[in-house]
């Protein structure tokens, strides 16, 4: 497997976020405490850095005001000229860029973990770019071992061509932690608390690697995006059916040719009619509707994730 | 049991009105589907008018656009003089309530059912004024006979000496229809097929009674809400817990005192200190954080409700 060069160093620039979107209601808790009182996320060798991303729309408990911020972090777009009239996101995305970033760049953080919630059933899912990222895939492996009694779901996210345009791609190292379901603007105390015991693994893994843990080979499934699948319409664009009861609540489970997708208004069945098995997830998310996906499309993979070395010795200073 | 008269008359006009809040998704779709085929809403006795309550929320997808139109029909906003700096809602209640009402006027429609969901685990509600509505009363009976497998609460939401401010108040008889759980902007296709069958039993009830039915008197149990709980907060206002898991999902379950009702940051667990049992609905419904509710305190009833006669034959008319 092809891989990208894992760290050479300590990971010391290291940021939680939260509020990306602002009616996603965990990360924007978390952060708005950490905010407060940073020390549950300090380590040995780090502290993390917690970011509410999108202020205006934390406030207003909506997902953006403008347009969606998790979708502008493009270099075109962060490089252009500011313009007064440029969509709030769009400079928010820059003052970001400038705090996290900059995007490919030696400056920027070291590892960024972003905070979601999806009203879709997906549990506990952990989105990692490529195959290639072998220190966020360690990272997911360990959360794993260290959480045997949750159910967990690693999906890719990266589509081949496709430049990534989400808010923790300006820095080196990410992962992004989507928990559901849970509706836009509901704060539930389980996916509370189960996010917070999460960060806390992210981060003690970050510290094990930076102290010189080594971490051993293995082979994991991870459920790579293929494409996307939007609603039954109208020819003027309108809904003309939903998703349907076998479908809805079974994120990541097989759905084999011939099985039911959608039930339209008029009372049909659509079928699926891949030729092969998926596993959909995101089924029925409030916030794709706009977007025009009632679903992604992925495919089940086994990896096999090499070894993630030891950080050399850091060289005593002398004295 | 102190009642209110009953129709004397047949009901002709009858509307279903969805889309009140733009984000609840069952109500909307259903209306929208409606005003296109309106062929669902006929009997042989009436013809029900379907009714987007709100264009522009729900065109937002959002549960208003200015302020919440299910609280601003009260009398003083109703008949206020216009002004062009009114919220959008209020101007859209005063043409609402010309089309409907006007409130408490003899020209008011006979019956409004109005379509709603709610994020809180409330399965399916009915939603009576108070207990003198004997006709409202019957109708949910009927739907619970009509209906045994479905769990159904009747829950009375008028409170004493509060005037009713709600869409349905203009008219002479009303009933709200509440499906849960399904998050904002989501279209559930469990939900919309049960409120398009419940709609229909609704539908056939107000036939059966317009053509000289008589129903038995019967008991039943009903929620009458008390009072509303907010969340704890700290001295700014901001959220300092949230419901606690063995609260959350439980509408319509009985909450002992001593029971947790939510889970603070800090990680403590507040408890009910009432002295009597109550029955919290609503429970971490996402629209009423900004309203400052939790859940609603309830009261379980048993209600006697006296029989609802059959309406005087109309005389046939000479040669």
């Amino acid at each position: 497997m092809c891989s990208l060069p894992v760290p050479q160093e300590p990971l010391r620039r290291v940021a939680v976020t939260g509020g990306t979107h602002g009616n996603e209601m965990s990360g924007v808790c978390l952060v708005q405490q950490w905010l407060r009182d940073p020390g549950e996320l300090q380590r040995a060798s780090f502290a993390a850095v917690p970011v509410l991303a999108n202020p205006a729309a934390t406030a207003a408990c909506r997902r953006y005001v403008d347009c969606d911020l998790n979708r502008v972090f493009t270099s075109t777009l962060l490089t252009a000229r500011a313009h007064p009239d440029d969509p709030y996101e769009v400079t928010r995305a820059r003052e970001l860029n400038q705090l996290l970033g900059p995007k490919a760049s030696g400056r920027a953080f070291d590892f960024v973990l972003d905070l979601h919630n999806t009203t879709a059933n997906m549990g506990t899912c952990l989105l990692v770019k490529t195959t290639h990222d072998i220190f966020a895939l360690h990272m997911c492996h360990h959360l794993q071992l260290q959480n045997p009694e949750l159910p967990f779901h690693v999906s890719l996210y990266q589509r081949p061509g496709e430049e990534t345009y989400n808010m923790t791609s300006v820095a080196k190292n990410e992962i992004g932690l989507e928990l559901g379901p849970q509706p836009q603007g509901v704060l539930r105390a389980d996916l509370l608390t189960r996010m917070r015991a999460l960060v806390a693994k992210v981060l003690d893994f970050i510290q094990l690697f930076n102290q010189g843990t080594a971490f051993p080979a293995f082979e994991m499934e991870a459920y790579r995006i293929v494409r996307s699948v939007d609603f039954p319409r109208t020819e003027a664009g309108d809904l003309a059916g939903t998703v349907h009861p076998q479908l809805q609540d079974r994120d990541f489970e097989p759905l084999r040719p011939g099985a039911p997708i959608f039930q339209m208004f008029s009372g049909e069945d659509v079928l699926y009619e891949g030729e092969s098995t998926i596993y959909p997830i995101f089924i029925n998310e409030a916030a794709y509707y706009e977007k025009g996906i009632a679903f992604f499309q992925t495919e089940k993979l086994t990896l096999s994730v090499p070894a993630l070395p030891a950080l050399a010795p850091t060289p005593t200073p002398g004295p």
